[in-house]
């Protein structure tokens, strides 16, 4: 007897199980029921298509329910919600948009993938229907029409994450006055507020007014009126870009395991009813680093778990390894990336990870266009096993970022990044690559070959607490320094040190760290006690600590 | 007791050894001897300096004497050639470039970073000035003053290795006639023929003339005749890059070992004798996919190999990992990258590897400009252990290979390749990555859910063993297909498979491979015995099989 599998959510995973299951199982009825106009739609590049980056939006349906007929004879019905599970009789209750009439369909293995559904924070005007998300074609749509209806020149987004920083840059493209609202410190809070603070950089170089640590009292049909001072925004367009939330209303009601976050699986994606399967950002898997389950609503999970719950239902044997969260975004002309936690992050969750930040040219610095990549690294104390991965620049982050997520995987420590063969001509990397910089320094200090004080532990208050000095040359010095600093230039420090006090620890810095490295090691063998600035003067003033 | 150590060689290998030896101990006496007139120079970037893509010869040579006296303590006699090491009292003997004299200079420590030399190829003529080799700046210098002196016009390079190409990319963009003579039947050996014939293609596209399986004959003050059918090729000038040798002569004149390729080395980098040290193009190290000793002639391990000579030298534990030889090339327009060992490699190695070929794009087909690569990846049977990893494609080439670089390093299979999380933002990658996609076809073969035959493996001979089904759309059929096959659309199979013989083996194919797959799912759960063709038509097309 075929096997009935029905499909809740059209998009990513639930395609991705769909389309699977056929290639494994001939025999099956496959039913996918999409609550929206379009199945199989690339989300993601929403944003885009918004910015006409995407020329036509056509290109984001990249197959229709026909294709899914013709191909892999599975039936995908549209503008259809799944309203009900009934678990008892193994039947979901569906409605189709315009219709009153309810349809039970029978399962025997049904798959949830609802996905996520954007946070509506509580501000007063956020009903008027100028207010918006932009998580679909048909709020794509919707912002046009109001863009034109509105003779839009501003726009305010509220929240600060990915999609917020996506679509701030392609409507910056589009000429619109872009503001950005973000109640946290810093955008982007699954990133640390030192990288974060080279997009503030770049989203203000490019137009973007940034409002952090604040949020909307109320929304007005023209402007956005700020919690903290009353600040009038203009605005005849805001989009609410606050997070995502797993949609688990469905399960709930069938008395499936929700967690605080999404719908509780285990590693072979199968609910608490071992015939209903969830996947993709509706469901909490384990995070490796974080070891405990939380959302990831990202596309590769959702599109890796749609497969595997596929395999399951045709009696493969699965295991979902979790997820370390790999995320990337472009910021205009830089690129950030995230693999694993952030420091803060980690620290949250009690950890004491120890990092350090390098600034690497992307490619050989003798070849032309060379731009430094900043790579923050996070790991763990005495191992050194790799907890988390930042970088910022304008080009190669992807790379790195997808060679340092791969290591983490691979569960690699920093000493292994030193002996890493990656590729090497003058315009693509470095015979010493970013990453192996990355397992240099970290090892260097994992070995006690030198200590390092980070930016955010010095400060105008305890500076005095050593002798700070500054390593560059003269003209680098002459252009802004730490205070109090006295200048003793790497090429003259050997011949230098008799000024210096061997009775009180001294601060050596540089711009990247490196020269500052240096001082350390000459210094240290000399009996004095010694710390570098971690990533140089470069982090200080880039990540934004104040003096 | 300050240690005193002797380096004799001053690029890559040798000057990391010095400056890491320096860090690590500040007391040592540090003594290099370069034979050539820089030291620390980036001799990778000497193809790029030629055509000006690298402005100034000056930025090629990173660091001088100076520096390394300054920053480092460092003692670096530049036109100085070791030419005898005295084992016995520990010391080198140096004869710099215009003096009779010989110096006897003592060592604790040796390390030998001597590189490699071209090969010059026995070629009557070759000993005119106007054939010069790619190697240093004072080749490069060598090569200017012929170009103004012999009016060139057209440029013959001997050999069709990475230096080749890159020469050959840069004297098209300055607007010389070139041509390059291989001996092989492709360029680039170390990649398979499929492979190379996308490089082939894009060559001639830019106007390089290409003379394979051939060899020079003689060389004339205007010209090259070749060896096949006496051909004249005009050459003003010709460039000998018929690939390298490691220098081994003054090891073997101090009687230590060397091997059929190199100098032998223990994994902490000494040599026969404990107190020499030898790294880089000089030595053979242990290739980890062929598991034999072997030179590999890059940047990346050169500088890792002197890292830990001094690493070793300051009485750190140290142990070399080994290579897997991660060669990167730009071609104009395309990049083509290896990691691990070809397929032709590892069959002369008496394996029998699996291999599978995908062409993914290299971020999302919905965002603009997208680029196929072409991924050629090597495993074992039954293990799925890659075994090398061949691409090539306009963008996002190195990023593979890093990956795929990374996951061999760690030992990872073709299997866990399904699981990796990488980044995906559409301007990035794709929600399943290139190298997903690998895992996901190689997987797919191991655990038998399908069965492909390769473009090598198919034949106008052959063909009509088998009913060959196309199953792309009619306009697509109507473009070009394989002799005698019959086009039965995907989308329309399902119905179709009546008119197919049950009793004769089915070979299907699309363009890429993915609905060939489709198929063979489809026909193969009806009774039907199938093969699909790997990589496609695609594949057969542009890796140049012939019909």
């Amino acid at each position: 007897m075929s096997k009935k599998v029905v499909i809740v959510g059209g998009v990513g995973g639930g395609m991705s199980a769909a389309t699977r299951l056929r290639r494994l199982d001939e025999s099956a009825t496959i039913t996918v029921f999409e609550k929206g106009p379009y199945a199989g739609y690339a989300n993601c590049g929403i944003p885009y298509a918004l910015g006409k980056v995407i020329k036509d939006d056509e290109a984001l349906v990249l197959h229709t329910p026909k294709y899914f007929k013709e191909y892999f004879n599975i039936d995908v019905h549209l503008n259809t919600e799944v309203v009900e599970i009934d678990r008892t009789n193994e039947q979901v209750c569906t409605q189709t948009v315009g219709e009153a009439e309810i349809q039970r369909v029978g399962y025997d293995k049904l798959i949830l993938s609802q996905g996520a559904e954007a946070v509506h924070p509580q501000i007063v005007g956020a009903d008027q229907s100028h207010v918006v998300t932009l998580r679909t074609i048909s709020d794509l749509q919707a912002i046009r029409s109001i863009m034109v209806e509105r003779c839009v020149r501003d726009v305010c987004i509220i929240g600060g994450g990915f999609i917020s920083l996506e679509a701030a840059e392609n409507l910056r493209k589009m000429k619109f006055g872009v503001s950005i609202v973000e109640q946290w410190t810093h955008i982007l809070p699954s990133i640390d507020a030192d990288i974060a603070q080279f997009l503030h950089t770049e989203l203000k170089r490019n137009g973007v007014k940034l409002y952090l640590n604040d949020t909307a009292r109320r929304i007005e049909t023209s402007h956005v009126v700020l919690a903290s001072n009353g600040r009038e925004i203009p605005a005849e367009l805001v989009i609410l870009a606050a997070g995502v939330r797993a949609r688990t209303s469905l399960a709930k009601m069938a008395s499936l395991e929700v967690g605080t976050q999404g719908v509780k699986v285990e590693s072979h994606m199968e609910t608490s009813d071992e015939d209903i399967y969830a996947v993709g950002d509706m469901v909490e898997t384990k995070h490796i680093i974080q070891q405990q389950p939380r959302v990831v609503a990202l596309g590769g999970p959702a599109n890796r778990q749609g497969r595997l719950a596929a395999d399951d239902i045709a009696g493969r044997p699965v295991h979902y390894r979790g997820n370390i969260g790999t995320i990337i975004c472009q910021v205009f002309d830089l690129t950030v990336g995230l693999a694993g936690l952030s420091v803060s992050a980690l620290r949250e969750l009690g950890q004491e990870p120890l990092w350090v930040t390098v600034h690497p040219p992307h490619h050989a610095g003798y070849y032309p266009n060379a731009h430094p990549i900043t790579i923050k690294t996070a790991f763990e104390k005495g191992t050194g096993r790799i907890l988390g991965v930042q970088a910022v620049g304008m080009a190669g982050v992807d790379k790195r970022i997808d060679v340092l997520a791969t290591a983490m995987q691979a569960r690699m420590t920093v000493f292994d990044l030193e002996h890493l063969e990656l590729s090497y001509a003058p315009p693509y990397g470095s015979a010493k690559d970013p990453v192996n910089m990355v397992g240099f320094v970290s090892s260097n200090l994992l070995r006690g070959d030198y200590q390092i004080v980070h930016a955010e532990d010095i400060n105008i208050k305890n500076l005095h607490t050593w002798q700070v000095v500054d390593v560059r040359s003269p003209e680098e010095f002459a252009t802004g320094h730490l205070p109090g600093a006295i200048n003793l230039p790497i090429a003259t420090l050997r011949g230098q040190t008799l000024g210096l006090d061997q009775s009180m620890p001294i601060l050596v810095y540089c711009y990247v760290g490196y020269r500052g490295y240096l001082a350390y090691r000459i210094l240290s063998q000399r009996g004095f006690s010694v710390v570098n600035l971690d990533g140089g003067l470069k982090t200080v003033v880039e990540g934004g600590t104040k003096f």
